[in-house]
C-alpha cells in the first residue's frame, strides 16, 4: 500500500486550502427547501446525523448537486444535498456497487492473483467480471464466497476514497500485472482517478460507496456466467458472478420469495404452456406470432381501449407500417434515432423505413384536412404496429421485442385545452389500473435539464418551464403518486413514465404520457383559431395500455396466467360427464357462444376426472360439469378456477352472471 | 401489294398437302361434347354456320384447341372448337383488336406516312401507338377519325391473313421506311410471321381477327395520350389513341352511360370529399392513410368479418409484417415472386422482407403446436396487412396499392373435410354478396394446364385432377354461377376468382378462394390421423371481403358514397333548429352514442337550412331535426338520406329502428 501514500498529496493540499477557507461557511439546501450553514468540508454523513440519528443509521450515500457522492466525502461549496437510503434508486446502486467490491475482496481471498474487470450495480443487484486464470466456479464455491463476504461485512470495514495521479495508478497496476485495470486507466485523465479500499481490497473506482461494510446485512450470490471481455467474442472469456444484497435479512427473504414466484409466473413459460404466443426462426427473433388464444386476449384488450377511447371522444385512424426517408428527416428521427430503426428498403430511388413510432403518420392525418379550433381537441387513436431494432442479445420474451403493437393515440389541442386533456389521460391510466387490479403505481415525471437545452432538449426555455409547470399542476390536482426526475424528458417535451408493480411486487415501466411542443412546427401543423389566425397545436402522446407485447407479458406474470373472466381467451369449458350428455353439452356451449361468451366443449371420450385436470392446466375461469341431473333440469354444475365447486345453477342464470362479469371487467 | 403474293407460297404448299389429305377427315369436338366430322381445311365459320345461321352471324372468332383463331382460318387436324361471340372474353379482344386495325386504316387515310407501333385490345377497348411525325391530334380529329372508321366499317371489308417469310416482311417494311415494325420483326422467327390486310391497310400482326369490318357497328374514340416508345422515357414519344367498339349501338350507349356514372362515383373523388382516405408524399405512393371516417368503415367491415367467421368456427391470429428470407425461400415465393415484393432489409447478417401474403406466417402457427385430426378443420383468420410492389405507373387510387389489409384466412383440413369446408366458404361469399346488395357475380374457376405441369404448376397430375374435380362438384352443388378457365390456376392448386359487378354494372375481381396441396409439404405441416400416422392437411386460402383497400374502393362506387346505415361512418347527424335546442340536441346525440350509434351534433351557430345542406354533402343516412316541439315531446324529426322527411318519432323508437337496421345490415 506504500504507493498509495503519494495519493494523499491532493487531499493534503485540499485540506490546506480548506483550512484557509474555514473562515467561510457553506450553505446546504435540503430537499424540504430548508437551508443549513456548515463549515466547508462537512460530509453528508454529518448532515444526516444532524437531521436525525435514525437517518444517519440507514443512510447509504448522498445526492450532492444532483450527483451521487460518498456520505463521507467532504463538501467544500454551497450545495443541495439529499441523503439517500437504500430504498432510493441512487441508494440501491451505491449499496450494490459496494457489495460488488466486498465480493471482489472475498474472491481475492480465495483466488489470489484474480484479475478484475468491471463490477457495476444492475437493476437487481450487481455483478463482477473476473479473470480467475482458468478456475471454474461451482455452486459450492458461490456458497463459500458468500460466507466469506458475510464475515468481511461483519468486520464493518470503511470504504476509503483516495485520489490518485494517473502515473501512480498505472505504476500500481503494472506491478500487480493487471492488464484489465491498465486498459481502464487508458481512458481516464489525470485528476479524475480515484481508488477505493475496504479491508484488504483496493480497486480503481469512480465510486461512490457506502461508508462501511457493516451496512450489508444480507447477501445472496445468484448466478455464474461467462462474459467475453468488452462483450467481444474474439476476446478472452471472463467469469461473471451475479449477486444481490440488502440492509436487512427480511428484505432478502422477500426478494428470493418474489423471485421464486416470478419464476413460476415467467411469461415465457406461461406463454408457451397456455398457447399464447410463439417465436419462429424463419420469422426472426423478437417477432412474436400470436396464437389464437393470444390473439383473443389482444382482441379483448383492444375492445376495452376502443370502448373507453370512444367514450372519451377519440377517433380511430389506420396508417401504413412504412414511410419514406423524408418523413423521418422531417420528424428528426433520422439521423438521431436511426440505430433503433430497421434499416431502409431501397425502392424506385427512395428509401422506405418501417415505422418505429406512429406519430409522424398521425401528424399527416392531422394536416390532411383543414382544421379549425372547433375540431380540437382532435384525438387520433390507432393500435399501430411499430418496428424497433433491439440487439439480439437484448431481446427477452415479450418484454424486449422488435415488433410493438402500441395502444397509441395523439391528442392535438390548444394550449388552453391542454390541462384538461392531460388530466383526462391520467384518469384513464387510473381507470385501467383499477380494471387490472394494479394497486401500486408511480408517475415518473421526467423533466429537461436547462444545461442541455439545444443539445438533448429543444431550445425553448419558456415553453419547457410552462409545460412542466402545467404537468406538475395536473399531477398534483389529480392526486396521483409521482416523483420528479431531472434530465429524462423527451427531446420535444416533458413526459411521464408510468411504473407499475405486478401482484408479486415486480416493477414494470409500462407506458408513457408525453407533451410535445416541437413536432407541430416540424410538420407545419396548424389550426385556425377564433381570430382566424394560424396557430400550432400542442400534442400529447399517450399509450396507457403500453404495447400488447409488454402488457400481456406483464399480465401473464400479474395473473400467473389465470386471466379474469372478461379477459380469458377461453372463458367457460363445458365438460359432459360421459358421451351420453354430449348433446346437452353442445346445447350449453352453443347457448354460451350465442351470448358472446368464449366457450368450448370437451368432446373427448375421456373420464370426467381427466377432463377436469386437462381444463385446469389451461387455467379456464369456469368449468361446467353436465350430466343426467343437469340435462333434466336445464342446469349446469359450476366450478370456479381457484375457488372450486359453486353449486348447480340454471343455465340462463349462469349466462347472466358471466355476462355481468365480462361487462364489469371481473 | 405485289410482294405479298410471294407469301402465298406457304398457303399453296399447304393447300397441296391438304388436297392430298382430303381422303382423311378430321374430328371436331364442340363444347357440349358432341363430335362432328369434316374434311381437313374446314373453317370455324363453316362449323358455326352448320350449328346455326344465328350463331354464324354473331361469331367473331373461335377457340381452336384452346387458342383463339380467325373464324376463316382452315383447320387441318382433329380439334376442339368453341365459337366465340363478342360477349366471350376471347371474342371481345378479337373484336377490339380488329377495330384497332380499322382505326389504323383511318389514320393512314388522313395522315399518310404515319408509322404504327403496337395496337392491342385492353380491358375496355383498344389503343394504337402511332408516330404521326409531329402532328398533334385534337378532339375534333378524333371525331373525324371516328367518322372515317364508321365509313370503312360499312364497306364490310374482310380481314385477310397471309403467312409471310421473314425476308419478305423485312423487305416490305424497309421499303415503307417503318423502323417500328422492323424492330418488331427482329424478335420474330421465320415461319411465325403473318400479315393481316383489310381494305387498304396491311399490318404485321399475329391475329386473330374478325371475318370482316361489317361486324363493327358502334365506335367511340375515347382518349389521346402520349406514350414513350417501349415505355422508356428516353425514347421518342408516340401518340396513343384509345377507343372502344361494339357490335350494337345500344351496347355503346350503355357503356358510355356507365362510364359517366362511374365518373361521378369515382372512389378517389368520393374518398377525398367524404374524408375517407388520403395519400401523402412523405409516406409514399400507393400507401393510403385512413382518416377517421375510413377507419370507422374498416372497423365495421372487420366487425362483420369477425362475427361471421366466429360463428363458422374460425379463430384469429396475429402475425408480424416481416419475416426472414428463409421463410420465403421455403414457401417458394423467393426468388419467383421477388419482383412483387418490397426489397429486403439487411439486419444482423439476415435479410428481412415485408410480407406480401399471410400464408407462411399462418403455416408457422399451424406447426407451432402438435396437431391431431381432432383439431381439424383449423381455420386461422387475420386482417393482416401485406405489402406488394406495384410499379408507380400501375398505382390507382385504392384499386392498385402497395399496402393491402386482407380479410385473410387459411383453413387446414383433411381430404374428407375439404368439400364441406370449400362449400362453406362459397356460402360465405354469397352471404356477403347479399349484405352488400351485389346482385351479379360469377365464380371464375381457374384450372391448371396439363402441358405446363412441373413448370407453371406443381407436378402432381393426380392431385390436380382430384382437387379440380372436388372444386367443380362443390360449385355445381352450391348452384353458383361459374365458368371454367384453363391455365390460370395458382402454382399450388386450382382457384376461384370472384368477379362482381357494382350497382352501375362495372366489373371488379374482388376475391379469391384457392386450394393448396403444396405448401403443407414445403412447410412440413402435418397432423396425426385416427391411425396415429402423420398426414398432410389440405389448405384453403380465402379472402371473401378482399382487401379493405379494394373493397372500400368498390363500395364507394357501388353506393356512390351513400353507405347503408350499418356501414356509414357517421350514421346520424343531430341538427338543432337553433342554439336554444342545443342542450336537447346534446341529449339526443348522447343517447344515440350510448346505444353504440355513430352520431354527431351540429353545434355551429348556423341556420337550419345550412346545417341540412352541409350534412347532405357528407351523405349521412339520417338527420334528426330538433326544435321546440321535439324537445317538449322527447321526439325527433327524421330525414332519411335520399328519401326525405320521415315524420316525427319518439327518440327511443328511432333508436330501436336504427339498432335494428344495424343488426340486419340495412
Amino acid at each position: 500500500m506504500a504507493k498509495l501514500q503519494h495519493g494523499l498529496f491532493y487531499e493534503e493540499a485540499r485540506d490546506y486550502i480548506c483550512a484557509r477557507k474555514k473562515q467561510f461557511m457553506i450553505k446546504i439546501t435540503l430537499p424540504d427547501g430548508s437551508v443549513r450553514t456548515y463549515e466547508a468540508g462537512v460530509t453528508a454523513l454529518q448532515i444526516a446525523t444532524d437531521i436525525s440519528a435514525g437517518l444517519a443509521r440507514v443512510a447509504v450515500s448522498a445526492e450532492v448537486n444532483g450527483e451521487v457522492w460518498d456520505l463521507t466525502r467532504p463538501i467544500y461549496t454551497d450545495a443541495t444535498v439529499k441523503i439517500l437510503k437504500f430504498e432510493d434508486d441512487g441508494g440501491k446502486s451505491t449499496f450494490w456497487h459496494s457489495t460488488a467490491h466486498l465480493m471482489a475482496e472475498a474472491i481475492e481471498y480465495y483466488y489470489p492473483g484474480a484479475k478484475f474487470w468491471v463490477g457495476p450495480p444492475v437493476e437487481n443487484g450487481f455483478y463482477y467480471d473476473v479473470d480467475l486464470g482458468g478456475v471454474k466456479l461451482t455452486a459450492e464455491d458461490l456458497v463459500k464466497l458468500e460466507e466469506k463476504m458475510k464475515e468481511l461485512a461483519a468486520q464493518d470495514n470503511p470504504y476509503i476514497r483516495t485520489e490518485m495521479p494517473k502515473a501512480e495508478a498505472v505504476a500500481y497496476f503494472t506491478e500487480k500485472g493487471d492488464e484489465y485495470k491498465l486498459d481502464l486507466l487508458q481512458g481516464l485523465n489525470d485528476g479524475e482517478i480515484t481508488f477505493y479500499t475496504q479491508g484488504k481490497f483496493t480497486d480503481l473506482c469512480r465510486g461512490p460507496h457506502i461508508p462501511s461494510t457493516g451496512l450489508i446485512k444480507a447477501i445472496k450470490l445468484t448466478n455464474i456466467a461467462g462474459a467475453y471481455w468488452k462483450g467481444d467474442e474474439r476476446n478472452k472469456q471472463l467469469t461473471r458472478i451475479y449477486g444481490i444484497s440488502f440492509p436487512k435479512q427480511q428484505q432478502l427473504d422477500e426478494y428470493l420469495k418474489m423471485l421464486e414466484e416470478a419464476r413460476q409466473r415467467d411469461h415465457r413459460t406461461l406463454g408457451r404452456e397456455l398457447e399464447i404466443f410463439t417465436f419462429d426462426d424463419d420469422v426472426g427473433p423478437g417477432l412474436p406470432l400470436w396464437l389464437p388464444k393470444g390473439a383473443a386476449i389482444i382482441e379483448k384488450l383492444e375492445a376495452l381501449a376502443k370502448r373507453t377511447e370512444k367514450e372519451q371522444g377519440y377517433v380511430r385512424v389506420k396508417t401504413p407500417h412504412i414511410a419514406r426517408e423524408s418523413m423521418y428527416l422531417r420528424s428528426g428521427h433520422l439521423p438521431y434515432y436511426a440505430e433503433s430503426m430497421f434499416p431502409p428498403m431501397e425502392l424506385d430511388g427512395n428509401k422506405y423505413y418501417l415505422k418505429a413510432m406512429n406519430c409522424p403518420h398521425h401528424h399527416k392525418i392531422f394536416s390532411a384536412v383543414q382544421r379549425s379550433y372547433r375540431d380540437l381537441p382532435l384525438r387520433l387513436a390507432e393500435y399501430g404496429t411499430c418496428y424497433r431494432y433491439e440487439q439480439s442479445g437484448e431481446l427477452f420474451g415479450l418484454m424486449r421485442v422488435r415488433s410493438l403493437q402500441m395502444n397509441d393515440a395523439h391528442i392535438y389541442c390548444t394550449k388552453s385545452q391542454f390541462e384538461e386533456e392531460f388530466m383526462k389521460v391520467n384518469e384513464l391510466y387510473v381507470r385501467y389500473f383499477k380494471i387490472f387490479g394494479i394497486e401500486k403505481y408511480v408517475m415518473r415525471f421526467s423533466k429537461h435539464d436547462p444545461k442541455k437545452l439545444g443539445q438533448k432538449y429543444i431550445n425553448n426555455p419558456e415553453l419547457w418551464q410552462e409545460t412542466e409547470e402545467m404537468v406538475r399542476r395536473v399531477l398534483i390536482k389529480s392526486n396521483l403518486p409521482f416523483k420528479e426526475v431531472a434530465d429524462e424528458a423527451a427531446f420535444y417535451g416533458p413526459k411521464i413514465d408510468i411504473q407499475i408493480w405486478s401482484a408479486i411486487g415486480r416493477e414494470f415501466t409500462i407506458a408513457t404520457n408525453q407533451v410535445d411542443f416541437a413536432q407541430a412546427e416540424r410538420f407545419d401543423l396548424y389550426f385556425t383559431n377564433e381570430h382566424n389566425e394560424k396557430e400550432r397545436p400542442i400534442i400529447i402522446h399517450r399509450a396507457p395500455l403500453s404495447t400488447h407485447e409488454r402488457f400481456i407479458g406483464f399480465l401473464l406474470e400479474h395473473y400467473a396466467g389465470k386471466f379474469p373472466v372478461w379477459l380469458a381467451p377461453e372463458q367457460v369449458a363445458v365438460l359432459p360427464i360421459s358421451d351420453k350428455y354430449l348433446a346437452y353439452g353442445r346445447q350449453v356451449r352453443d347457448t354460451l357462444v350465442k351470448n358472446g361468451i368464449d366457450a368450448t366443449l370437451d368432446e373427448r371420450p375421456e373420464k370426467i376426472g381427466r377432463k377436469i385436470r386437462d381444463t385446469e392446466v389451461r387455467k379456464v375461469p369456469y368449468m361446467l360439469i353436465v350430466g343426467e341431473k343437469e340435462q333434466e333440469q336445464g342446469t349446469v354444475a359450476v366450478r370456479r378456477q381457484g375457488q372450486g365447486d359453486q353449486g348447480v345453477k340454471p343455465l340462463n342464470e349462469f349466462v347472466e352472471q358471466v355476462l355481468y362479469e365480462i361487462r364489469e371487467y371481473k
